[in-house]
Order: structure tokens, then C-alpha cells, then sequence
């Protein structure tokens, strides 16, 4: 009822998907890239069998050489998955044919023990790991230029804006380093799930390796008598010491040629690589999207502290040729609406059943690369967006101006309340901040005029306290600290 | 900093999500025919300009014929859309260049008065519209392979099984009637979605179609002073009667060269469509979803009472190859787990700020398009499975008496109760069906030798009242009531 | 190892979401009205089988009398059902036990042949019916609200804004005629599920309603035995019409006695209710998170084209005393950010397995409840919010002048497009725009002085071109026909 | 509009969230837990000031001995916070009126410099931190019961079970095993979460602790004139060295009176604590649901290879007495389905615009408590599942001989391959299964009489390979890895 196999190719152009058309992510998780991956599981496999011994060494050479994507027909594959509800089958089968045609007596050693979740979740931790690292590198450019900006704008006095309205100054500086922050925090947790290794899977048909064991006793691997001394020795079938001695070298090896972690339990149904990559992506993408939303409302017209950086035909519009459109921006958040939830939707996978869900796992797949390559995506259009970021600090001064002195409101109630009392303080600071808005009047000459002041502060004095631009906190020594190495 | 146009074209082969390789779905959503249908939204908008003579009939003949897909360089469109987070503002370029090439006249007409927004949605919902006429015929057909699954077993007893473990009786036909019900809902919903009409998008550069009526007016459509009299004559700039009456032409004329609906208000920013979409396409999905777990859960080696569709090759392991697993309906189950999470994303850009939203717009492509293709695929899938599924009553008839009589303890709670009393019929009932599991004993032989129930009732009478098979309540004349045309 | 039912109570003071603290459809949603809905279900229950003979009247009136919460312990109840999955089996003790103590022989009529998935789901179709109501009816003040704003300012000018930046002129009008249409889309939603019906649950241990059927038949309501002529007759225990018959019967009893819509198959796993109403809450929050979005925006320090009805204590901050902060739209925008993902949570328990889920059920029930208070706390605010929204047009108009003319720059194109040629009445266009802004002389001066234009258009004609109060497109033709009724 | 703060108090007895009813976490967040949180933090912020010298010690007695949730109106207190859209705004004043009751001269110290998100926030890390304790608790219990049943049922053998289908054997251990590793994963990341440190929240206004500076500066805490050499000495405002001090000071005396840990940046608007805890808390969440899935799935009466713990009352049904279902396996679950996408919910909250959003930090506070109560509650849930998990090895056994010997299929191939060949080897296996399926006769007769194995392996050694229970891989040696410490 569907079409067959030979169909026309359909191109993905990243039509839809802007963020991602033509960055290196797109290419490292694309159906050619992940078959690759898949294949070059198999070929790890052939080579670990082999340096244990159950595998010719010419085989594991002839598996490796024809593990080729472009030795396959793709889309073929992608059809005849439907037969059996993942690529693998059919990718062992091609395989097959293509080391047959070099090396018959290879074949049989194609894929050997092995099961098709063996083979598609290595070759998925292998495309995380490569866009992983991808994505970590332009974090670590980002971060760099964000760096650079906080440095250049640690007393660069703006706005700080609560519940979407001035509320107190501080500095961009300290608006960059917290963007920093936050890249460093994305960086941080995926370098943590780098680190502590996208496993390698290997458990054979249930998750006890059987089918892996099997082919290596029968080629007189084990002893047919296992000893029989205590515990780990055997149980059931004698797999016991001698065969928990071969799982353990066989998944070392097999982590080893594909420079993955080995892992400590087959994780066909414990599915923590999958979780975690969604966690450390989702965040990653909840980060960048903060920074474009801040880049997007200090761009505003009425606002216009920041620009993005101007690029020939960027940011043009097909109605409005005056608008210099947050491009890079929007892009960034489009990630950050999308991740989330599709991470979600990862996570609940942990909701495994039995030794291999039907259904669970293969919901994974084009979550993961999705939530990859959109994140992908955004982290190298941020690299453009911090490396090139117009920041206007002019407009951040006259932004400051615009309630008069009212964005230290905070510090004149602070200031006053010990020569006034605290209620005296709110009250005249209120009132003059009030006056001062009807009338046009600077706000310090509003409170110099009051009486309740008379004798308490100067004018000098109150012109100092009521000027925004004096008042940042610790906003810079934060930067400073943000940026210690 | 990213790859330039020139870049070799990625694959989209369906190596991650087989519920849609191959599937007429597929095809529908894939990134040439979204292509295809802004094109076809820029060639209407030329033709309805033209049905208002704002446009020469021969610049929209020539618009209409140089807007196929084919004529534009997909992967340069969707990599330039980086520069303006669209790839609205390069296919108006393109397809400008294309028309000039045969009629340099023309080439001023396209996108006249238009705005990305207008092209990108009005595609969409073309593709939309396209999909969802894919899946409701999938729909129908499913449906039709459960109304005769539910026909030819409206009296195959089998266990009902509530939280895991069977309760009492019901029928496969009561059980195929109810995934009918669910499609018929889901189909309803969908329905509702198209006959509602999917809407052509008309707003010009924020929503006022400002840039349109500029053109018409000066095209001398308009006359240059507004008649004044009374409301919906004027306002500022005369935007008056002329102009509501040529919006409403021009939406009306767009409406009915696409295809689409007529849309009352601009909806760059109230995003009703999509989330409409997003709604029908997860019920769908869940609905899909339900049955594929009632599947899998009957197809479970223990269970045994439904298999999937014998079909060579279909189903086979790489590592064992005496499985025939339940793949359709895992195909289908991963889709249920993808399609709620994804909706939720697209409901979410409701909350799209201002005239446009940067980035919430943007976040919407991607998601309806795998909401749709997903949806579709498993739509497609569910053809199949329900067509070929293959019930076995035996196996039901079995099942059922594994709990001997346990099944009907209700039925016998009810029956005694008049009897003995409740409390007593309760108890009675309970230490019965103890006995019997630890006897063997089928559980009428012990009831009947209970002193409790001593000349009440006869053992002829418990034997009846303890066949499952003989309490399936209303279960037949529900499967009656819910096939009535 | 849980504590017992004694426990104090805990309290739900709404502390950690104002957004529904004191609104009614708190009360309306919270434990004890959903006890009482549960209650209410027993009775109907009680009463829907009085009617059809197989309850006495006068059991049916004590059960009626005895189903009120203050009668039981709602805490003992919630912490028993911890040993049932779902509060329904400690109910109908409880009940019973109330029951008995004024009409031993009523008691053992209460919950007759019934399940507790019956009460629990027509209980909480109770709930959601009343809420759905309080919701309706502030969705329907905030829309009149909506109304006269729009029809009062449906000539305001303001700056129509895309991609965060001005874009062209539009009006406030035309904004509040938005919101209020995405508003009357959410009503209609509510309304259509409502109006469709919230079933009555009616299924019984499995959904084949035995157990309503089996006391029926025991009380003598069928006849032994079954005539046998033609399907709908008979199957297998003589389930057939007369069972059909009753089973229509009883339903529609109960819905009668409920006020809620009957069902045409038992819905214990076909959970078409709960999505839509899951899509239609999911749907009102995002609609009124737009309109949250907008104020926002609109209420920025820079933007101050709004601002929240001050009331005296409202928006005040702890720490700055001159804010006046958007407080209602921030509570409506914090529920627009919750409900979608809960909703999509509702919508995945569409995959419950078998007659009954484990676990997809029983996660129902809090994300009901909380998707309905979220949604009906946030459309109780928006009425405050849209009723005494303070609309600032000088601000508006101020800020409409920010970029000069450019703002038109669109007209200017479609203006000069037939003077001069499309390309460079853009290119005319354009420059003048960036030297307008250098030099700060007016726009339309700008134009008047380019050679290019000489003795095309004059400076008047120009100027008028060039006001952005005066390009309003066919905005306020919109407004009057969005708000005819 | 709204009620008056004296309204009825309404109950949260976890009626409809039985998962969590009488849980030692459910009290740990209630919202009178939340508000002593609160409470805690605003006394330990005047204790930290009071260590610097700005807060006078008997001041910051006064404020802690007053910190007590059982003086303030709760349900006032929620109520009122919709003018503000936080509660903290109205827990000030009522506080406030608290300490001046005992010490009027106290009562201006009260959240002196404070801004309500470092109390929320500081509140909200308290309550989480104290709800993780309880969790990591409970998950330790749980991990122990598992690595006893792994240790006693190492070498049970059992079928593994993918794609709904019986595949090959297992053990319950190395199933056990699994689960526990999932809990040790999810343990592990709760951990980490508490060990780097929930942080306390100290920004002030905007996030430059200015009103906390502002004060030590008016109490003579700083120089008035800054000493001005390099970087960190000063700034705009003088906000240098002796700033970045002091802040630093009350940040470690506010941590360390809290017992959270100091934070680098004020994060009020960089969420990183908030999505850590909903990632972590999801994969808890999902761990268990994995568990609980799979005990439902070896619970269901045609497998019956577990049952939960038998407790009298526990697991009743309303309608069927013969049922024990699983119901906290069902409690369990259900939370699983909740969790991952109000996490999810959780996480977008990152997109925080500006200094403080509008709206996304409102989000957060429901969502985390739902996020905490219910995962806190399957934990502690699943003590009991686990401890008291009924393991079946007779049922195991008898349901891996459903299928004759089939189950060694691969096992087969894997030794007739070196012996006949891979294909035949493949031939031979897969029509002796099905001739032994038609035949009821074992496979190892099948095999034996199979002409074309004639002279190479004989019927005792095949009847040895095709015992499932014999042939468990690596399953042992598994399960001894993973136990050991």
C-alpha cells in the first residue's frame, strides 16, 4: 500500500527550519550521516570480535571497508524499515550483500550475535557525541564574545527591567555576563554528559548479550565445561565467570573502536543516555532562547539599546525595506519554543516496557535528532548574534532618563530612612516622584524643595543620589567576579 | 559562516520515523511541496489581483506559470532564509527573477502588496489541507475494518482487563467498536477543522492589508477622497467603506483561487488555525495510539488473542527469527508518544506577541509538518493493521477461563445477594473463588457444595451463572447500537 | 509507612498560584466540590435506577440525602485510596455507612452494580461542566469589554509591530478587535464541548454494564429468558435487546438526573472527553495569554501605550516603590505558560490500554483540575484586566512618530512604484529613510529635495504620504466588521 | 471581583492525587510549608545582615522568633497576592506588623534591601531541598529492596520480552538489577543537583543587590569615597571593591544562615536551578514509572510473574472482588505520565526575559511543587512496591516454555551456523519451530529427526540447547557487576 522503495528521494533543505539550513549540525545528524554512524557500529563490532578472537581479522577488515553509506541505497532502507520497524534489519542485509561481493566468507560474519538495537543505539550516541561537540564549540565562541562584551561593558549603565518595566539601573556588562552564565551552564551540562560517556550498546536480542556469547562458544571461546566454583561462576547455563570474562572485554572493545564509554548494564530498556541528552539539550536551548528574547525586547524600536549585527540582505523584510529585522534572534527562539518539549517527549521514554519497547524506542529517534539539530542550529546562529551584537549605550542612558531620578526610588528610601524615619521616607520619595512626573522637574530638585527635608540632604547631595547611573550595586564587581577565570 | 547555498542537498529518506517512509503522506509535507504551495499562494494572490483588475490578467498568467517548485533552487532558498528567518523574502526574489525572464512586465506584480506571513501561512494551510484529506481517508478505511471486526465478533466473549488484570468478560466486537468510535472522533475533529475551512492569509505588512489597498489605490482604485458619510467611511487615512470593500473582495478572490477559506480577521498573530490543527492532529494521534496498545498488549506471547498481518518479511528480528513482531502497531504506538508533546509546542505559539511574533511564528513550521506526516503515517499504518489484523477467538475463549470462574464474581455477588444478603453473597463469593484456585475445582462445584447456599440455587443454575462467556452484559447490543449507520 | 487518615488536614490557600487564590472557580474545582460531584453521582445513580424500577424510590432518596461531603472525611478518604488507585471504593463504604445509619434496608443499594470509574468520571464531568460555565461566562465579560474598547479607539493610530520592531501603522482598535476574536474562539470551543455533551460515565466493571444488568436481572427486570429472533436479539447470555434496551435505558436516566449528556458507548478507555477537554482549556489559556503578551508589551516603561486599571495596592512592588507592575496580565501570562503542557499530559492518557487503565486514568485527574483552575482563574483576571485597561493614544502617537516617516515607506514604494519604476521608487525610498534619520529632518523634506522625484509628486502630497496616521490600511473597516454582530 | 481574604480555607487532601495523599513530602510542600520557607529565608536574610553589622542582633532575633507560618493568615495571604502577583509583597507587611508587636524598633529591619524574588526563590531552594532528602531517601530504600531481589533471583531465569513478544530468556536478577540502576541513575542526579548546591537567591531589585548595599552605604558600611585603584574599585556610582566585598560577604552569611549554598550571580532571571530540578526530578519520575510499567506488564493475569505485595484492602475494586490490582504500580505510574511534561513546563521557564520576567517565574512555583510531590510520592510509594514485590519463578518458568523451544532460535542458528552453514543453519531453525508449533512435539525432536543436522549434533545436546532456562548469556555475571558496591 506504500510506495516501494524506489521511489524519489524527498530533499530536506531546512526549508522549515532555518536555524539549522546549511550549519555543520544539519550535516552530522542528517539520514546519511546516522546511517554512517550505524554502519560504522557494525564495523566496530566486526573489529571487537575480532581482537577477541571470534571474528577473522580479514573479516572485520572487509565488514569495515564496506560499511559505506554511499554503498547503500538509503531510501530504500527508510521504505523497508515499515517490514520491520527500524532500519537495522535491512541495513544487515545490504551490508551483507555488499561484503559478500568482496569477501563471501566475510559475510557471515556481518552483524554477528548482534541486534538491531545494538547497532542503532551505538550509532545514535555516536551522531550525539559528534553534534555534541559541535554544539560545545560554538557555545565556547559564544561565551567568548559574551565575555568580551561584558568586559567592554561592565559600567555601561541601562535599565534594569522587572515585570516588564524599569525598576532599578544596572549595567549590560552584568546583563552579558548572566547570558555567559547561562552558556556556561548549557556547556558545563553537556560536557558532563560527554564526559561521564555516551555508551556504547551492546546486550543482543534481551539485554544479556546471549546471542554475543553463543557465537563465541561455539567457536570454542569458552570451555563447554564452565567451573563451577562460587559465585559469578555460572547459574543457568554455566554463564557465569567465563562469560561475564567475555561480555566485559567484548563491550571494553567494542567502546573502544568506536571511542564510545562502555556501559555497565545493556541499556536497551534503561534508556538514562536518552534522558540526559535531553535534559543537557533542552537546557541548552532554554538558554540560548533567554538570550534571544532579551536581545529581541532590547532591540524594540521604542527601546533600541541593542542592534543585531548588520549584515547585507540580513534581517530584510519583503513588506518593509526601512526594518533591520532580530533575525538572528527569532531564529534562536523558534529552538527555544521547540526543544522543550520535545525533550520532553524523550524523557518519557524512559517508560520503557519489557527487555525493548515497541513503541518507546522507536519514538527516540527523530526526537533526538531533532532536539540536536535544532539546538545545533541555534548554538551556531548565537556565535553571529554575541560575536556582531550592536550595543548602543547612549540609548541605554537616555532610556535610564526616562522616568526621572524614579529608578532610585529604592536608594532615596534607603538613604532617607534614618534621618527621616522609614514611613516619612517611602512617603516623601512617593510623593515627590509623583510631583516630579507632572511637573517636568528633575526629581532632585522636587526633594530639595520639601520641607520635610529641609536641613537633612543638599541639593548636590540629593542630584547625586538621584541620578540612575550612579546607582548599579555591585553590578560590576559581579562582573569582575563572572569573569575570573 | 555557514555553508553557502551551492551545498549539497540533504536526504530526507524517513531513516527515523518508518511510520512515514514511503506513506502518500510524506510526499504532501516534504519541504518541495511546502515549496509548491507558496507558490501556489503567490500565484493566487496575483490572480485575485487580477479578478479585481489591480493586477494585468497577463502578469498573473505569467506569475501562475513561472511558479512551480521546479523553476527555484529549494536548498538556496531554505539556506538564504537564515538572513531573514523566512524563506518567503528569497522565493519572491526567485520567482520574480523567473517571471521576468518571460515577461519582464510582469515582474513588478509578484508578492504586490504582500508580506512573507501572507505566503508562508497560506501555503501551510494548503499543505494542510492537502494532509488532512490524506488522513481522513485513512481514517475511513480503518474505520470500515473495524466496523466489520466489530460485526463478524459482537459475540466473541473475551476477558475485559481493567488495571492489568482481567475484571469481566466483554466481546472483541464491543473492543474493535470502541477503536471505531475513537477513529470516527478523530475523524470528526478533523472534519470540523476542514469544514470550518482552513484560512487564506491576507494581512499585508501587520495585519491591516495596508500595502495591498496602497496598491489598489494607486492604481486609481480608489477614489482619492473618501465619501465621508457615517461609520466604516473613514477614519484615518480614509481606510473607510472603499477599503473594507476592497479587503473583502480581495479575500474573498484569494479564497476562492487557492481553495482555502475566507478569514474574517488577519491572523498573523491570533494563531486559531494552528492550534486548531494541532488539536485535531493529537486526538488523532492518541486515538491511534490507544489502538495500537490494545494491540500490542493482545498480541503478547502469553495473551496470544490478535496477531499482526502475516506478511513476508514483515516483522522479522535480526537476531530472532521466530518473532513475528506486532510492527504496525509499534510504528503507530511511536507516534502517540511524538504527536501530544509537539501539539503542545505548536499551541504554545498562541502566545505570539505583537502584530508578528519573532519566533513563535517560526517555531510553528516544523512542528505542523511533522504533526501532520506523523499523524499521516500512522493514519496509513492503522489501513493495514486493522485490515489484516487476526483475531483468535480461541485464545480469547482460553484466556477467559484461566481464572475459572473468577471472572463473574460480580455476576455472583448480584445474584446471591437477594439470596443470602449482600454482605454474605459477598463473602461467600470471595472464599469460593479462593478455594478454587487452590483446589482446581471449577468454582460453580464449590459454590454448590457451600452449606451457605444450601436450596437456594441448583449447581445446573451456577454453572451457568460461572460461564464468562454467558456475561458479557450489554456488550452486543452496544456493538449493535454503535454500528447503526 | 504512610501516615494515617487522621492526619491534619493541609490547606490549599492558592499560595503558590494567585492567579486562581479566592476566584470562583476555585471552589468550584476544589476536593470537596469534587467529593461532592462524586457524591452527586451516587445519587443520581441511586435515583436514574429508582426510576427504572431496580432501586426503591425511597432507597434512592436516602442515598440522594446522605450524599453530601460534610458527612465524610475527605482526608481519610484521599489517604485510603492510596490501597484502591482511585478514592471511589472508600466513598461507597463511607456512603454506605451514612446510608445505613437512617435507612438500613437503602444501603445496600448504593453504588448498585456500579464501578468506581463510573462515579469518578461523571463526577469529574460534573466539575468540569460547572467550570466550563464560570469560564464562559468571564470570557464573555472580557469580550464585551473587548468590544467597546475596540469600537472606541477603532481609530486610534498606533504603531502595528513585527519581528519586535514598528512595521506599519495599525490601530488600537484593530488589536482589541483581535484579542477579542481570539477570545470568542475559546468561548466557541468551551461552548461546542458543552454543547456536544459531557457524558455520563455508565460502564460498569468493564465497560459491557453486567453488573447494572445483572442486578436488573436478578430483581426480575428481564425475563429469564431471552426471545431469540435476528441480531440485537441474543449473543451470547441472552445479552441482547433487552439488555440494550435497558442499558439505553439506564443511560439516559442518568444523564437525565445529572443534567449531563448521555454516551453512546462506555468511555472508561475511550477518552475523547478529557482531550477535548483538554484542547478547548489548553486553547482559552493561550488566547488570553496573547492578550497578557500584548499588554505587557504595550505597558513597557518605553512603550506606555497601556497600563493596568490602578487600583490602590495593585502592582505594587516590595522593593520599588514607584512601580506600578502588570500584574494581572502576569498572572494570566504565568497560567498561558502551564496549561498547554498539562493539556498535552491529558491528551497522552488518550493511549489508555485495555477496559481500564493503570495509571493513564488515574493521571488524569489532577491535570483536569488543574488545567480548568488555571484556565478559569486567568479568564476571571482578564475580566479586571480588559474592563479597566487604560489606553494611552498621545503615547501611541508619540511613538508612531519615533522613526520619522518611515512607517510608510511601504505607500512610499507603491506610491513612486508607477512614477518612477519599482526599483527606484525602493531605492529613492530607502535613502531617503537613512538620511532622514541622519540628518533628523523630516521624511516627507527628504523626498521633496530628491531629484529623482522632481515634478512627480509635491511636498504636500508628500507630507500627507508620509504621516503614519494616515496609513492605516483597512483597519478600521476590520474593526466595524469584526464587531457587527 | 474576586473574595474577600477571609474566605473559607479550602482543603488539599490529595483526593485526586492519591500518589502523594499522607506522604511525608506532601507535607514538606505545602503551601504552609512554603510560606515558613519563606519565612525562613527573611529571617535568615536579617541574621546574615545582623552578622555584617548593618542589622542590629536583637533586630534579627526579633524577626526570627516572629518567622512563624502558624502568625500569619495563609489563605489572606494568598488571596491578597494577586494585587502583587507574589505573596511575598503581603508577607512583608503581615511580618512586619509581627515583629513590631514585640519590638517596634525591629520592625524597619525586616526584609531590609530586599526585593520578593530573593525570598521566594531562597523559599522555593529551602522547600526543594528538603523534599529531595525525602525522595533520595526513599529512592535508597527502594535501590535496596532491588539489589536484594537481584541477588535472590541472579540465576532465575525468565523470558525476555521485546516488542511485546517473548524474545529470548533472561533473569529476574539482571531485570531487578536494571531497575535498580535506573534508581541509582536517578539518585545520582538528585544528588548532584543538592551537592553543587541549590542556591540561595540574594539580587536585590534588579540583580545588583543595590538596596542591600544602599542600606550597609546609609549605615556608614562603606567609605564614602571609594578608593579608585583599578579594575574592581569602582565604577559608576562607586560600586567597586568595597561593594563587590560586601556582597560577597552577605551572599556566604545568607547562604550559610540558610544552609543553601551562595549563588555566583544573582539568577533571578538566569533559571538554571529551576530547570536542573525539573530535569532531575523527570528522571526520577520516569525510573519509576519504568518499574512500575513493568510490574504491571509481569502482573497481568496471563503472565503472573509478580504481584504486588498483599495487604488486606490494598488493591480492591469496587466492583470486582476476586481482583488485587496493582495499584501502586498504577499510582507509580501515573506520576510518570505527569512529571516529564510540567517539567517540561519548568524548563521553558528559562526563556525569563529582561531582569525578572513577567510571568515565567510565576509559572514555576506550582509547576516545581507538582514536579516534587508527585515524584516524592511514587518514591516513597515504590519503598513498598519493591520491599514487598511477590516474584513468581514457577510462573516464569512455566511461560518461558510457551513456545516450545523457540526461544533459542538464535541460540540454534548460532551453533548449527559453523556446523551446516548460516543459511541452512537459519533454514533448519526456522522450520523446525514451526513444525514444532503445528506438531506440539519439541523442537529438539524436530531437530533431531531433521535429515539435514543428521551426523552432527545429537538429540541430547540439542535438548540441552533448547532448554530457555539454560541458555541466560551473560545474565549472572550482570547482575554480580551491577551489585557490586
Amino acid at each position: 500500500m506504500t510506495s516501494g522503495p524506489g521511489d524519489a528521494v524527498l530533499v530536506d533543505a531546512g526549508l522549515l527550519s532555518p536555524v539549522r539550513a546549511g550549519t555543520p549540525v544539519e550535516a552530522a545528524v542528517c539520514d546519511t550521516a546516522w546511517l554512517q554512524a550505524m554502519l560504522d557500529a557494525e564495523a566496530a563490532l566486526a573489529r571487537a570480535q575480532a581482537r577477541l578472537g571470534v571474528v577473522p581479522q580479514s573479516a572485520a577488515r572487509a565488514v569495515t571497508e564496506a560499511a559505506r553509506a554511499e554503498l547503500l541505497d538509503l531510501r530504500a532502507l527508510a521504505v523497508a524499515s515499515r517490514e520491520t520497524a527500524n532500519p537495522v534489519v535491512g541495513l544487515v542485509r545490504a551490508l551483507t550483500g555488499v561484503v559478500a561481493r568482496d569477501d563471501p566468507s566475510a559475510a557471515e560474519y556481518v552483524h554477528r550475535g548482534s541486534t538491531s538495537q545494538d547497532i542503532l543505539d551505538t550509532g545514535a550516541m555516536l551522531v550525539a557525541a559528534r553534534a555534541l561537540r559541535l554544539v560545545r564549540a560554538d557555545l565556547g565562541r559564544s561565551a567568548a564574545a559574551l565575555a568580551a562584551l561584558a568586559g567592554e561593558h561592565r559600567d555601561t549603565p541601562m535599565a534594569g527591567r522587572t515585570l516588564a518595566l524599569q525598576a532599578v539601573p544596572t549595567t549590560f556588562g552584568l546583563k552579558a555576563a548572566g547570558w555567559r552564565k547561562l552558556l556556561l551552564d548549557a556547556d558545563r551540562r553537556l560536557e558532563r554528559v560527554l564526559a561521564e560517556g555516551l555508551p556504547v550498546s551492546l546486550g543482543g536480542a534481551a539485554g544479556t548479550l546471549s546471542g554475543y556469547l553463543e557465537y563465541a562458544r561455539a567457536d570454542g571461546f569458552f570451555d563447554t565445561e564452565p567451573d563451577d566454583a562460587g559465585p559469578g561462576d555460572g547459574g543457568p547455563g554455566g554463564a557465569g565467570r567465563d562469560a561475564g570474562r567475555y561480555a566485559d572485554a567484548l563491550v571494553r572493545a567494542f567502546a573502544e573502536e568506536t571511542g564510545l564509554a562502555p556501559s555497565a548494564l545493556p541499556w536497551h530498556a534503561l534508556r538514562t543516555p536518552l534522558a540526559d541528552l535531553a535534559a543537557a539539550l533542552a537546557f541548552t536551548a532554554g538558554a540560548l532562547g533567554k538570550i534571544a528574547t532579551d536581545v529581541q525586547t532590547l532591540t524594540r524600536t521604542e527601546v533600541g539599546e541593542v542592534a543585531e549585527p548588520a549584515v547585507e540582505g540580513r534581517g530584510s523584510s519583503s513588506a518593509m525595506p526601512h526594518k533591520r529585522n532580530p533575525v538572528l534572534a527569532t531564529l534562536i527562539r523558534s529552538v527555544a519554543l521547540q526543544v522543550p518539549v520535545m525533550a520532553a517527549g524523550l524523557t518519557q521514554c524512559l517508560i520503557a516496557e519489557d527487555e525493548r519497547s515497541a513503541g518507546a524506542w522507536h519514538a527516540e529517534w527523530q526526537l533526538l535528532r531533532e532536539c540536536l539539530r535544532l539546538t545545533g542550529g541555534a548554538a551556531h546562529t548565537a556565535v553571529e548574534l554575541t560575536a556582531g551584537l550592536v550595543v548602543r549605550p547612549e540609548r541605554m542612558r537616555d532610556n535610564l532618563g526616562l522616568l526621572g531620578g524614579l529608578l532610585v526610588s529604592e536608594r532615596l528610601s534607603a538613604v532617607l530612612a534614618p534621618v527621616v524615619g522609614r514611613a516619612v521616607a517611602r512617603q516623601v520619595t512617593s510623593e515627590a516622584a509623583a510631583r516630579a512626573v507632572e511637573s517636568g522637574l528633575p526629581l532632585y530638585k522636587v526633594l530639595a524643595a520639601d520641607p520635610r527635608l529641609a536641613g537633612t540632604v543638599d541639593e548636590t547631595e540629593l542630584a547625586g543620589l538621584c541620578d540612575p547611573a550612579d546607582y548599579t550595586g555591585a553590578a560590576a564587581a559581579l562582573v569582575d567576579r563572572a569573569l575570573r577565570p
